[in-house]
């Protein structure tokens, strides 16, 4: 695909919209490194400063990206590039910013307006109500939030359920009926190895992980782990913060940040590998798309299963830390010198039922997301009032994973997510793993060096195999798209069914039957 | 001052400019996060999109400060609003926002086209002769900035000379005689000190700055450093940079950058604590002024004058070392252990005639900037041929300072500023030094607490009496009447005179007459 950044003109239409384009992407992104720059370096000092910078800046792009002029300039484009192939960057372009553009118009502007102050105001009450343990005082703000999350429905519009709509904005095309039948045939898979697990009598002692970390040695060890999963630091930086997250400036920008605990391990290795897996993702979109919409991830689930794919398939890997755990142990000594790969490996990959969902581990997390699907969808059909929540979330909980969190902090207020209306957000966390499963399984089987490259440690081939797969696509193919062609069918929990039973079945002697076997 | 932020209205006119006004000043500020970022997180990979994201930013504020609207706008807030005291926020902030506007309107947008387009080409050309010491490959692109800058004077403006018209960019009000007379009364000073401080016969040894100093210690002793001279870490952060320099996105957000070279520890403290200078200067802006204009420094002078007086007169003075160099001594045992405060001390204020501004001593440094701003003037009014410049260097070089430059490396060529028509820029760094100078004078003797605190390290007293005196008046008044006003005199060379004498005397054993005293 040639860039037309540098190339010679489309046509007048298009090129001037291109240039529109150009110029709003520049701004989102400089709007994107000042939210960043908040999150690892503003000293307390510029908070009230640097919101009002990026009102300012989110209300100037909102306003040039919806404009009657923007609208018209995009008509007259979409007039001039008729029949353009929708899978070419001009037909491909036009669409996504069609899409956008409509999106956004959907939203009046009363509604921005209070949705931005419900938000915050239920993003204060939830903090004091989490730190306090008080459901009752955020369930007001919950309940409006919930009313947002309808009203959101109806304006974007659905045809079978509201949660159809929410789910669409994260998963463009997927339908609630869909997810809810993948999650149960992964609830199928999951629940009886769970409890298999739990029954085998294995216990893996996980103590090593919370010895003494020297935190500064954490930090120049990450350095060392992104680039073994293939983050490229001349196209990437890595910071700190309270939150990690990964976030893209432009394809040779893509920055991840990640955190560290003195005497926790995981937050450092896992957090870093999971950011690096996403930013890998916007590294690898087609060269030709920068400065445009399109250079972006295809939905929230494939961004996940990047993130998911390196963190677990590869970075709890055996063959992995085969290749990489003697430099870990050369960054701890004193943690680790006296514990043999097998018992690390082992550790990471601990399946213990906690009734956080951030500190679940690879199997359990995706129960704690079809507990929040299950919840969300019965908030926005009505079916359960936010004054039931928080038994509602006790009894899912208990039916789940077989315990009861000791309080709502660590159970119904746990998640920042509801402090807005992203109802729909979470299920695309579990479609992630079950992506990432898929994907991984065709990458193997279509190319060979995939799996060697992993056998010593590399994910080199694999990266190829995404680039060419998944990451070069941006946002031009839909993601069941992206999903059929990398893997010949549609998302299924085939291959997520026969990755976790694989491993957990080695890592607690089990046999599939979900008996121990001898070990 | 009331805050007009919060307060009720003004008038309508008022209000709305100052809507305006604040948003446009977010946008600026959002443009020097992320110029602060280019130089402090960006990896390689990102500068092409970093270019397009600045130049989409600037270009927008540009338009939208030049604007006929803006203009409209201005006027009609004036007709409202005559009268307004020039002190008072209304007065002041309109009086600032006319002057920004009609220099902005006077420059032509192909001008500003044109200047970018011959810096751009020029900071290209001056890299790669002063990598390959080649004058020659740089004087057509120099002769073009000359020419930039000769145009740029025709564009503002000037009663007698050209120069007056550069200069007052960035020092308002003064002109060139004034500037020619400070500075010979200051070559008349420093000059025979310089030789006295020669012929004294004393030699200090300066080699324990350039011990080894771990980089880490060095990172961690530069917050201890900047909080020991009154830098507020929390509305404040320090980055690592290749050229340090200060910047702020708010009052709450000041932000210095340092650099840290392993066998030299003075670019860590005396780069830090004059960037620090810098940073105090516009924390200490009255609140009131958040998201105006108003919030910056009067003039590049006064803003040199604090970053001078933290630097050198705080923090090259044997007091502050007194109450800090233990903690110095301990951050980096094996360099200091052995060494007395009073060798330190001294080291750390040899004079010695160095061919290179940024290296020179607090003394020998005004001589670097007389010689600038002598070949400047001679630049524009045509009397210096471009091709002659380099002879003309180094003559005045031998002539000012003793010494010939052995390349045009570290000589001619050794500064980026003369890359963009930023003539006139150089003086204000010695007039930062007379002010600086002055301002410590009229403190001391002012406020009795200020001697006595410097005495035991500490800058409480002196910051005080500068934002009452300097600071908090941002830019409402001009550089001669914060002078007059605190010192109850225009700036002279008085202050600077007893200073450098006291200072080097003591050091070199001199009397005032020059020769060398009993030590």
């Amino acid at each position: 695909m040639p860039n037309p950044n540098e190339a010679q003109a489309v046509g007048p239409a298009f090129d001037a919209l291109l240039e529109d384009v150009q110029r709003l992407n520049d701004l989102g992104k400089a709007a994107a490194v000042i939210g960043w720059d908040r999150e690892v370096n503003m000293p307390p000092g510029g908070v009230q400063a640097r919101i009002q910078q990026m009102t300012t800046l989110s209300r100037l792009i909102y306003e040039m990206g919806t404009s009657d002029e923007m609208g018209e300039r995009l008509e007259r484009a979409e007039a001039e590039q008729q029949g353009a192939d929708p899978e070419s960057f001009v037909g491909a372009l036009l669409h996504v910013l069609r899409r956008d553009f409509d999106d956004a118009r959907m939203l009046s502007s009363d509604f921005v307006t209070r949705r931005s102050q419900i938000s915050g105001q239920a993003h204060q009450a939830w903090t004091k109500a989490r730190e306090e343990n008080d459901f009752e005082a955020f369930q007001p703000h919950l309940e409006k939030v919930v009313e947002l999350g309808r009203e959101l429905a109806g304006l974007y519009g659905y045809e079978d359920t509201p949660y159809d709509a929410l789910v669409n904005r994260y998963e463009r095309g997927i339908t609630t009926a869909e997810v809810a039948r993948l999650f149960e045939d992964a609830r199928a898979i999951i629940v009886p190895l769970r409890e298999a697990i739990e029954s085998s009598g294995v216990e893996i002692d996980d103590s090593i992980l919370h010895r003494e970390y020297d935190v500064a040695a954490q930090e120049r060890y990450v350095r060392t782990l992104a680039e073994a999963v293939g983050y490229d630091l001349n196209r990437g930086h890595i910071g700190t913060a309270v939150h990690p997250f990964a976030t893209s400036f432009a394809q040779g920008d893509c920055r991840i940040t990640t955190r560290y605990y003195p005497r926790h391990i995981n937050a450092a290795l896992f957090g870093t590998m999971h950011e690096c897996g996403h930013a890998m993702y916007e590294m690898g979109t087609d060269p030709a798309f920068a400065r445009t919409p399109l250079a972006r991830g295809a939905s929230s689930g494939i961004h996940e299963s990047q993130s998911r794919m390196i963190e677990n398939a590869v970075g709890r890997s055996l063959p992995f830390w085969q290749a990489h755990y003697p430099g870990l142990q050369n960054a701890f000594p004193s943690a680790l010198s006296d514990v043999p790969v097998s018992d690390f490996h082992a550790a990471i990959n601990k399946v213990q039922a906690s009734p956080i969902r951030v500190e679940a581990d690879e199997l359990t997390y995706n129960l704690h997301i079809i507990l929040r699907f299950e919840l969300e969808q019965a908030l926005i059909s009505g079916d359960l009032a936010v004054a039931d929540l928080p038994t509602a979330w006790n009894d899912q909980m208990q039916a789940l994973l077989g315990i009861t969190p000791e309080s709502d902090t660590v159970g119904v207020l746990q998640d920042i997510h509801w402090t807005g209306p992203s109802f729909g957000y979470f299920p695309t966390y579990a479609l992630g793993n079950l992506y990432a499963a898929q994907l991984m399984e065709a990458a193997v089987e279509q190319a060979p060096q995939v799996a060697s490259d992993l056998d010593r440690g590399s994910t080199e081939a694999l990266l190829v195999w995404l680039r060419d797969n998944v990451h070069r696509h941006g946002r031009v193919l839909l993601p069941a798209e992206i999903c059929r062609r990398a893997t010949g069918r549609a998302l299924d929990v085939g291959a997520f069914d026969r990755y976790v039973n694989d491993k957990f079945a080695t890592l607690y002697g089990l046999t599939r039957a979900g008996g121990a076997a001898q070990v």
